[in-house]
């Protein structure tokens, strides 16, 4: 049995399911003993934990992309650590890992629940949370497998300055977007995304309705419409999509926390009359897109292509804050807590 | 210059653009002389002209599947008849043809304009306005190319007893959908689904709202929803789509006479959470099916797998009255105008 420095966990649970925005009380944080290691098992000091608007669905009992959270358990998520602790040959100490076991510091289960990470020059532990994770594999699969862009095309993105959005405005101008255009909640943001990422224009969906400022944007139209955001952004964007437009619905951040049912877009003709199709997606049926997007990504990131934010909270006893301010858009790119 | 008894032509054309609910004021009955018939030219005595849902967006200015119809126009649309005079080889006295001049007695123009038909034994010639023709292969391109039915499947078409509906519940069923539920508007059409039409269940959508009388029809779910109505329709089916249901946007009759613009579904975060998809039509987009179509449905048909309903108008001067009634649900089956 090996030394180890950690031998406790502190973890945040699920206490109660939040109706509308969840809070502070929904949450309760714990440290648990953790046993000696058996055979087989590895221990990770995590370094990031990832905090995701999926993970909104899941505290509800209601049917999601996934099972429900359960009551009393540790919100389970992506999580970045070092093994410190071995008895697993695969596994050995240093090693760094991904798995999904979440909003924890230390993580301890059999080896098969770990994966070795094949480590970039350069890149910091947490892009692997990020855009060389499953963040960046979503709106790869958005772009290419759901509504694939073609070389030329026009592509909106909403909330496009989230993880997934920069992601997807870099993925889709490396695909051959001709004008890729993006929404977000601030001037700092939108100047983020045409100054950095590389987005033709951007628009703050708080000066105005969607639906007044995208067409000025878009004067082509729009092909591909990644949405993060659901509501006001998917109804404008029907409005002006070319004929056999596609759509992929990959989140609606406006909608998680909404306690009355949405009125839905008013425009659902035009998928008729323009040949529109609309997909939904969740990451979990497509990983056999994993091995092809972090060979293509590799090759991008390594070439200089890629540009990424981070909001970065310190101390997994923070995770609940980080999470309730990425429901509220307070992050720019991913999110993540720094656990070590 | 062959003899012919028909030298002139009835006509119905738009006087003026609906708002809302199309009236007999926005047309016009006109009786034209015909010119003598030019080389290459053949003039068609119409059996039966077609009316049909889509032709409402052609009557407003707006974008719709194809271009506006032009004021003080025939109004165009399927015909069906026989060559009563030809200067055209290619289509002698005697053929029956079909063609899009539309809402006349007597069609004339050059021999291109006009396609002959491969008459099937026992078809009377409407059907090839209907079951065998545009209507039928609607149906089926929107089951096998846009909403794929897999064998075993559980299929719900809304607006069944309407043309394409009568067609696209039969054709699911050769194609091996396992359970086919459908929706009309009275208790006679529901009536004729299920004893006719070998439909599973039906509902009468003015008995109830739809979404709460469809669960109890679908205890499996359903897997493709082929939509002619929209609105109330597409929001129930959104509520019981299984995971990687498909969703064939065909029409939105509930629609096209709205002067405001409807609601819209409040459940598409569903798209997300069962990776559901929709895709939007026209026909005109997938004509390249019809070699396939005509080959299948004319084995289907002298099978006698094939029931149909007609609802037939007569007199060229009452195709308004036909199609306002087709707008109001008036109809059982294709709707045509007989003209001989």
């Amino acid at each position: 049995m090996p030394e180890t420095t950690h031998a406790q966990s502190t973890q945040i649970q699920l206490a109660s399911r939040p109706e509308g925005w969840p809070t502070a009380e929904n949450f309760r944080t714990v440290t648990v003993d953790l046993p000696d290691l058996a055979e087989g098992q590895v221990r990770v000091a995590n370094e990031f934990v990832s905090v995701d608007p999926y993970m909104r669905g899941r505290m509800s009992a209601a049917k999601s992309y996934v099972a429900p959270f359960e009551l009393g358990e540790v919100m389970t998520g992506g999580a970045v650590g070092r093994v410190v602790a071995s008895r697993a040959a695969s596994l050995p100490e240093g090693t760094l890992v991904l798995h999904q076991l979440g909003w924890r510091d230390v993580a301890q289960a059999d080896a098969d629940a770990f994966r070795a990470v094949p480590e970039l020059p350069d890149a910091p532990s947490s892009l692997y949370l990020g855009i060389l994770g499953m963040t960046g594999l979503t709106a790869y699969v958005g772009l290419t497998e759901i509504a694939p862009v073609q070389p030329g095309e026009t592509v909106f993105i909403s909330g496009a300055a989230g993880a997934v959005g920069t992601a997807a405005g870099q993925i889709a101008r490396l695909l051959g977007a001709a004008r890729v255009v993006g929404s977000a909640g601030s001037a700092e943001k939108v100047a983020l995304l045409t100054d950095k990422y590389g987005f033709d224009a951007a628009l703050n969906y708080k000066d105005a309705p969607v639906r007044e400022q995208l067409p000025a944007l878009v004067p082509g139209g729009v092909d591909v419409f990644f949405d993060n955001v659901g509501g006001d952004h998917l109804e404008a964007a029907i409005d002006v999509m070319n004929d056999h437009g596609r759509l992929a619905l990959c989140g609606a951040i406006s909608q998680y926390n909404a306690q009355q049912a949405p009125q839905g877009p008013d425009n659902l003709v035009s998928f008729i009359k323009s040949s529109l199709s609309m997909r939904g997606f969740t990451l979990g049926n497509h990983l056999d897109k994993a091995g092809e997007y972090n060979q293509r990504m590799s090759q991008w990131f390594a070439d200089g292509e890629i540009r990424y934010d981070e909001t970065v909270v310190d101390g997994i006893e923070n995770a609940v804050d980080a999470f309730l301010g990425l429901m509220r858009g307070a992050n720019t790119g991913k999110m993540v807590v720094r656990t070590a």
